[in-house]
């Protein structure tokens, strides 16, 4: 075995030769540890270790390093050798430190021992509290304290959390017994036992411990320690823990550290407290003290609820000396950890003690004003603000309606689904698209309530407040497209099941009826029944500022996805620099277009389709007008037709009898064609370009309707950059056949206007084969955008309408880390966009790469993208900040990297 | 530009200074060319060249060399310095070997020309005959032939013809002066017309000929000559050339060659003939001249049916010496050629004169035949026999029964499909499974007509002669099952409409009814009504000898895709060396095992699961004992459960209620879980290691009936090599989720029964996420089957289901140069297998990697999988002896490659 120089400079240091290791660190008035030293002693032992070394006042303590676990789990449970030594070491710097000494008849050291790995890890050894106490210790505590029955509850309490946690009696056990005893004296509850029944419980408690672990209850404090070390060594290694560390995937620790340190008391009196605050108003961000304490308590007393505690203004009057101490100490933390903090805090007897500081969770809007509010205070830096202080989901929030966090109520809560698209929604609940629609144009606010939704809903869909799906995932139609209008979705709501007959979803136990008042919270994937309320977003100065400072830092374009003039206003006001998919196939849904579609698709000669997409051109013009007009001198992607035609026909008798009636044809020939275009497998069917090749005239029409709207925009001095991107390529050929049937085309229409512009043709790279041929696609194209989702969907064979029945599983199970829907598989899928670009660059060094699946709105995706170097990314409107914020942060992080690399 | 040391050595060798080019290549007595030069001079050219240099008898003439194409196109029809010169030194060639002169009144020289470039390329110009007749020559032939109808025949045919091909003088116009010519003198055929109407008519065809070019029919030779080149040289940029290469692929040709020939004739008497022969027997390969002759006739005659041509057998009697030097020459060029010649002659005078030879087409039986006799007669070497004489199409034709070639009677053909299984079958009409059953029952032949077939069909097709379909593409369930079994099919019949209702096809004219006799073959892809005769499958001693030969050859195995024990013992009966694939889904759906697994899927708890597991479980173990029997010795790999759930459930309402009552549950509780288990994409669903990882009960099943059958067989001394094979992988954790429930299983079955065998633990590789991933799985694998069925589907991104409805389009517009379900994609699917086996090999050396999907019986892409390296390729039964033959080719030409580079 090697030992590394730093490991040898760190033995140095502090003070051993390499004969001895160091196995324990001290903290308190002396330290060892620093906050650097997570993998040696742990997360919590390196804070704890950092708050002494900036002269926070923290109870005395040591921290047993994970080496030592390590080599304990390698030796069968034998100590390394000089452990003990180092430990006995650790109790006397402890009992200098505090005053007291463990055993002690008046002054008793009683610590708390608690397990803490280099990052946090459920699973593990809980804490132990009020080790050292004996039937000696219990006599000085009841001086101490003057409180016979709390210190005889102690007693009791430590023997069963000894006996449970360290010698695993199970808790059973001592529950039966207290359940017993109050049986006897005739009470309910425990809070009625008192001092003197406790003191007997405390005595059925140790012969209860001695008959399942055969001896005696250790009173030796130092025997109860190590026997609580121990306990903490082979938690590392319970199933619990191996399970969480398998499915977190973490990998590379060596064993967790144990932490003992002396336990101070917020219950000593009038001048004891215990509390929690937040640096600053985790909720607005304003600049004060927020949080609550209690006078003369434990912690215990404030979670059992049996007394109120008071804001901490109020400790503002009630212990001015202490408030100015802690106001002090806490505005050092953040200013330390340049970062608002979360902190608790015990007061023993006027003696102030913080026991935990960390980053205090806060809202989207409070994440912003303090980031700003920091910069501003010199406290932090411009790219601190940005990449440790606001997350993506922060500005999400800002973006949409929300409910009040203490307007969601427990009992209203229905059902859980997947949290498909941010923001909260309330209306009546409706089950089909057309009682949308009515409802709103009677002004009346509905939800839509599906068991999954399809193309013909959009109409329902953009009409409702929200939208409910039984079934789907993150990316199912109802997802995507909810998310793209930023309207409220919570999808695969498996817990409800919906009944289109009777008009009513139900839970099992609640039934709703169409009619009934719902709110659904897309951002937490919740339903509730009845009306909660709701605040509208906020984009305050500060975001203003936050957002101008995120733009400083880019160095890739965000485009959105859209394809209304409405969504790419919205884009441009959230920040697009384009539109980087503009899908079509939406566009035919609307209005009588749709008939125009069906007769294009039954059409049985080539007159009769083009006659039909001859009346669905203009419209087509219309819409591309319409957009390129709102993006006046940006690029706009236009993708063609992509989804099998299939989707566009009637599928129940009722549609088929309504629509054969309307086409004016035999419902036979009707079903026939809908028979025919029928596909086991639609991902994999006859869609994209493939459509195009077969029916070139669906490209030419469309070349057709994106370049004359273009031209007749320029006469309007309106200055539109359409990108025309083929979707579904696989090989080079096809590429090329549409291509040509494109080029042709703007040639005739330019002849034809007697005026041309410059347009680019692309194409999706979606299909698994595209991007292992790029370097032929990249030959004839001008640019690529990965489609990631139907990449993700081909590459590991997840139909995204199906995949719900297993993803949630393999996630539980830790076979995915992550919904690969949701941030890209950049093992898998990414090694082929990393081909794709590399591939594609290497034979086209000018091609644009972009990517425009829901990846494009992920930050971790996102960071892969700016990793490769992509020219930019594509999302939803809503999304184009977070965007802007993730590919700053990637700016920020990568340079810091290469920093440290010089 | 500089010029490769080659070309100016043949530039020196045949005599010219590197001043001017030769672009004019002799043959016949003096032949400048040979075989080797077919870029330089075409294949025609070359072979005309080669026959002449080892002496046989071909009409004189010269080659125009491809780079003058080449060079007149590249300037604008301008030919280079020297090309007219060496033309007529050409023309000076031709009549000095002939005697002949152009334009001369007594002896006058006529030519062909025609195209021929290095690969064989329709779309170019047709053939000229008879070019340098005018009206003096004329007369000399008139005299010569004393045949005047005949020559002025030939002097008109040659206007049109020369009007039309050369100068683009539609041949309409002729026809119509034809016809008119007829209404005039009152005949209907052409053969009507006397020598005085057809000298009429030659004088009306110059007519036409100079109204539509503005110039006068040229009369010189020399000048129709140039034309005539000119007309070659720009036929090679035709649009249908174009074309044809663009859809072939043919890249990096220069142009093709032109071939000017001396005509001669086999109508000048009773001493003049003209012929057709085979040096061997094509359909049985016995060894004697084969074919047939017409004394005093031209080609054209026997074409026009007008007299009946004698076998070539008569000639020995008739013109014994002429008889005896064809003999002696077509035995000279079978030898050099080291192939049987497929041989066109003509008889002028009593000299016989060669005008092509080329390899003649064979049945598979004579390829055999004669590939086996040809290494006994010591012309060809082993080698040769195996990659020059014998297809993999011969060896399938071989293993089937076939319509005899002349009982496919064209007016019988009632539709065409997919050739999707091989050979012939004869049978009534039937439309569902049950009636086949029914009638194999009583002993009836049915061929099984459906629109598609599903697993629920197989009990069906297996009792059916032969299954016809109307939808799915070569790998369909239908084609896959078939060929599987041997049994004919033909698949994707989309000529045909079938109506279930009223138990009739039609292809729109002829509507065939349940029970009509109906012929079926799947070789051609053809339905003919009625019985056609059959001939059964022939394994000759010839074969067995050819086969021993081909197992010389091999380094890759060659197992078999088999599910069933007669499936088992036919493939090693075929040459198996093992199991590659057995599917256990097919297992489930007989008998009362359906009801089984049915009540498996509906199981509501473990318990309800584990139960009806385990009523499957004793009927798995006889399936593999059954199997494992056969193979004995060998290794078997058994592919876990891979279908989705829902292909095991009723789906329509009648089935629904029978299923319902049969599982004693509601139609109600039915009908939901059928809809729960519904797929959009049913191929990128819950399947494959999906389940087994959700329902680790069905794999803990398998494993046991595979290991409990292994261990029995032992006990009775029979060796089963079992490999376990996980379906669907596509990260290594999936891979290890279940390697441990099989191991945890092997482990208890091993402990039950008190002893243990060795088996492997391996997976398909067929999601492109697993190929990219492919180092991390195979770190963990023992061995990888590439699954190129499912692989291609991902990675193309085409359902094989629905894909039939644009890969005949792409195939037609050249977009696919293959079927990629037939062929492997070698450029993406073939990339993906490249590197799952290169990154696989990387991290685990002795990983043994081989391929299951239909490619592993495919030639082109077994010689792909040889040159990866894999162990083995898997196919159907039938394909065995394919699949080997493939391999001795790969084996043999890629060592020949490894020979030249040396």
């Amino acid at each position: 075995m090697t030992i590394g120089s730093g490991r040898i400079l760190e033995l140095i240091e502090s003070g051993h030769t390499m004969e001895t290791t160091k196995y324990v660190y001290r903290f308190g008035k002396l330290t060892d540890g620093n906050r650097t030293m997570r993998e040696l002693i742990g997360g919590k032992g390196a804070n704890l270790a950092e708050m002494c070394n900036i002269g926070i006042p923290v109870p005395s303590g040591f921290t047993i390093s994970t080496e030592a676990c390590r080599y304990t789990i390698d030796n069968n449970m034998v100590w390394p050798e000089d452990l003990f030594d180092q430990i006995l070491e650790g109790v006397h710097h402890l009992e200098k430190e505090t005053g007291s000494k463990f055993g002690d008849p008046v002054n008793p050291l009683l610590v708390s021992v608690r397990s803490g790995a280099a990052v946090s890890m459920p699973g593990m050894m809980d804490t132990i509290l009020n080790l050292g106490i004996n039937d000696n210790v219990v006599e000085a505590l009841i001086k101490k304290t003057g409180n016979e029955r709390f210190v005889y509850d102690s007693y009791r309490r430590f023997i069963d959390m000894f006996g449970d946690v360290v010698m695993g009696v199970s808790h059973e056990h001592f529950e039966e017994a207290i359940e017993k005893l109050k049986k006897e004296v005739m009470v309910t509850a425990d809070l009625e036992l008192t001092a003197e029944q406790l003191k007997v419980l405390t005595d059925r408690y140790k012969a209860i411990y001695r008959k399942h672990t055969g001896h005696m209850f250790p009173e030796d404090p130092i025997e109860q320690l190590k026997f609580a070390i121990n306990a903490v060594f082979s938690s590392w290694n319970s199933a619990r823990a191996i399970k969480y560390r398998e499915i977190s995937h973490i990998v590379g620790l060596v064993g967790t550290g144990v932490n003992v340190q002396a336990m101070v008391y917020g219950n000593m009196g009038e001048n004891s407290a215990t509390g929690v605050c937040f640096t600053r108003n985790p909720s607005t961000g304003a600049h004060e003290l927020y949080g609550e304490y209690l006078i003369n308590a434990q912690g215990e007393d404030v979670v059992a609820g049996i007394r109120t505690p008071e804001p901490i203004s109020e400790m503002r009057k009630e212990m001015p000396n202490v408030y100015d101490e802690l106001f002090r100490l806490t505005s050092k933390l953040e200013a330390h950890y340049k970062n608002m903090q979360d902190i608790e805090f015990t007061i023993q007897e006027g003696k102030l003690y913080i026991l935990q500081t960390r980053n205090g969770k806060r809202t989207g809007s409070a994440a912003v004003k303090i980031a700003v509010d920091l910069v501003n205070q010199d406290i932090i830096t411009k790219e601190d603000a940005i990449v440790n202080l606001v997350d993506p989901e922060h500005i999400e929030q800002l973006l949409h309606p929300q409910f009040n966090t203490e307007d969601i109520v427990k009992r209203d809560i229905v059902a859980h689904g997947l949290p498909a698209s941010p923001g909260a929604a309330v209306g009546r609940v409706v089950f089909t698209s057309k009682k949308a629609e009515q409802a709103a144009e009677n002004g009346e606010m509905v939800i839509l309530v599906r068991i999954e939704t399809s193309p013909e809903d959009v109409g329902g869909m953009s009409s409702a407040e929200g939208i409910l799906t039984s079934r789907g995932g993150m990316t199912s139609h109802a997802a995507v497209v909810a998310r793209g209008w930023g309207k409220p979705c919570v999808a695969g709501c498996s817990d409800i099941v919906i009944n289109y007959a009777s008009k009513t979803f139900t839970n099992g136990e609640v039934t709703v009826k169409e009619g009934d008042w719902i709110s659904i919270d897309g951002t937490r994937g919740i339903v509730m029944t009845g009306q909660h309320e709701m605040h509208p977003p906020i984009l305050s100065e500060e975001y203003e500022t936050f957002m101008r400072w995120v733009g400083n830092f880019e160095s890739m374009q965000v485009r959105a996805n859209a394809e209304t003039p409405e969504d790419a206003a919205l884009s441009r006001n959230l920040g697009a620099n384009g539109i980087g998919l503009a899908r079509t196939e939406h566009m035919f849904f609307k209005d009588d277009r749709i008939v125009a579609m069906r007769r294009m698709i039954i059409s049985e000669t080539e007159e009769e389709r083009a006659h039909a997409l001859s009346f669905l051109l203009p419209y087509q013009k219309d819409d591309f007008k319409g957009i390129f007009k709102e993006m006046n001198g940006l690029p706009v992607t236009v993708r063609l037709l992509d989804p099998p035609l299939h989707e566009f026909l009637p599928h129940t008798p009722k549609e088929i009898t309504d629509v054969a009636a309307q086409l004016e044809i035999s419902e036979e020939r009707l079903i026939r064609k809908v028979n025919a275009l029928r596909e086991f497998n639609p991902m994999l069917g006859h869609r994209g370009c493939r459509l195009g090749i077969t029916h070139p005239e669906i490209t030419e029409m469309q070349t057709r309707a994106i370049l004359e709207a273009a031209i007749e925009l320029k006469w309007e001095g309106i200055i539109a950059k359409p990108e025309i991107m083929i979707p579904l390529v696989g090989s080079v050929r096809e590429f090329v056949n549409q291509r040509r049937v494109i080029e042709q085309t703007a040639e005739t229409v330019f002849g034809e206007l007697n005026d041309r512009i410059d347009f680019k043709i692309g194409t999706m790279i979606e299909v698994p084969r595209a991007a292992l041929a790029a370097n032929k696609i990249a030959a004839e194209a001008e640019f690529f955008s990965f489609g990631t989702n139907d990449l993700t969907q081909m590459t590991l064979g997840y139909s995204r309408d199906d995949a719900s029945k297993f993803i949630p599983y393999y996630l539980d199970e830790g076979i995915l880390k992550d919904d690969p829907f949701q941030t890209l598989d950049t093992e898998g899928v990414g090694e082929l966009v990393h081909m794709g670009t590399e591939l594609g660059r290497a034979v086209n060094a000018d091609l644009k790469v972009g990517i425009c699946g829901e990846h494009g709105g992920d930050p971790a995706s996102i960071d892969f993208c700016y990793k490769l170097g992509m020219n930019y990314v594509s999302c939803s409107p809503y999304r184009v900040p977070i965007a802007h914020l993730a590919i700053a942060q990637s700016v920020i992080r990568n340079r810091s990297v290469e920093t440290e690399l010089i």
